[in-house]
């Protein structure tokens, strides 16, 4: 709510604009859908402020998010065209980030995922965007492909005002306690376990 | 994950893909962010099936969520003009329904809600929408400004295949109970916590 007052007003010698202004690590975890819908939600309010938006895919199947990448291209189109909004870049490590000249890390998945983490850091220091979006980004720092360390090190020292949303299940402690807000998905239903399977515009 | 299997297959006599294709009633809860935004990450997915999407705004300020409408406007002008997507309505109850002829609603919240729930209802029998989201509908509803009962039968008996998201806090037991998918949206943190306000881009 825009009008929330904080229950806490910090002395740290910032006022309450500046605070405002504080650029945001934003985790979305839990073992529930909604993580990454809800970070691309967030990646359409920034749009609309002008914001340049990148979406970085930590994820196998090229066919997942299609709906999602489709209507934010539409939107980065929409900037280009008009002006309006800002700009969109999605890359996902499906088939290959779109940077990358190497063919074939699409078969070292744990390569591929530090390839997207060291584009990530490289454009954090230039101050690319003013929104990236991580999506299940999780998995890779969960499994030990990339050091959570180095990312909460990289997050913490990053210049400017640059917004991170960071999606998935299992977000490493390291993680939650680096990030200014973080939400958890819970299941309370899902059609699953009354023998639904997933469909189209829903799952994907 | 598109590829799940179902825990439980029901003997309800329906083919899988029957069942995949049932529409369904979701609901986003909790006291967290992300419930809205969710919605609009799930409305994303059903323009880009070329679904009309219908969003009805059950709150009282309108510069709430301005940043999804504009976004969710843009991409119904692509679809207008390329014929990628589907169409795309925006209505909300803050300034009175845009369909509304009535003046002054604005004053009585309570009927403008009815107002609202009543043009839906008429809409969902006329299959106006492919995806519909009601957006912190749970609010006329635990002030009870409108039935219950009738919102959880009319769910239950509308045609077609529409499907209905409804977001708020404290969605009533007799909602979940109907609905086929829900989410709790549960703060792990909150900058407001740390004495931060909201800000543009985030919180609208």
């Amino acid at each position: 709510m825009p009008q929330g007052k904080p229950e806490v007003v910090p002395d740290d010698g910032r006022t309450t604009r500046q605070r405002r202004n504080r650029p945001l690590v934003v985790v979305h975890t839990g073992e529930m859908k909604g993580k990454s819908t809800a970070a691309f939600g967030l990646a359409l309010r920034g749009w609309n402020q002008g914001w340049s938006i990148g979406v970085f895919q930590f994820v196998k199947s090229a066919k997942w998010r299609v709906g999602e990448e489709t209507a934010f291209l539409a939107l980065g189109k929409v900037h280009e065209e008009t002006g309006e909004g800002g700009p969109v870049e999605w890359h996902k490590m499906g088939s290959g980030w779109s940077w990358s000249r190497k063919a074939g890390t699409d078969d070292d998945h744990a390569e591929a995922a530090r390839e997207g983490w060291a584009e990530i850091k490289r454009r954090l220091g230039e101050e690319t965007h003013g929104l990236y979006v991580l999506d299940e980004f999780t998995y890779p720092l969960k499994w030990g492909w990339i050091d959570v360390e180095d990312v909460v090190h990289t997050l913490a020292n990053r210049p400017g005002h640059q917004h991170v949303v960071i999606t998935g299940r299992d977000a490493p402690q390291s993680l939650v306690d680096a990030a200014d807000l973080v939400t958890h998905m819970t299941k309370v239903k899902h059609p699953m376990d009354a023998g639904q399977k997933g469909q189209k515009g829903i799952e994907w």
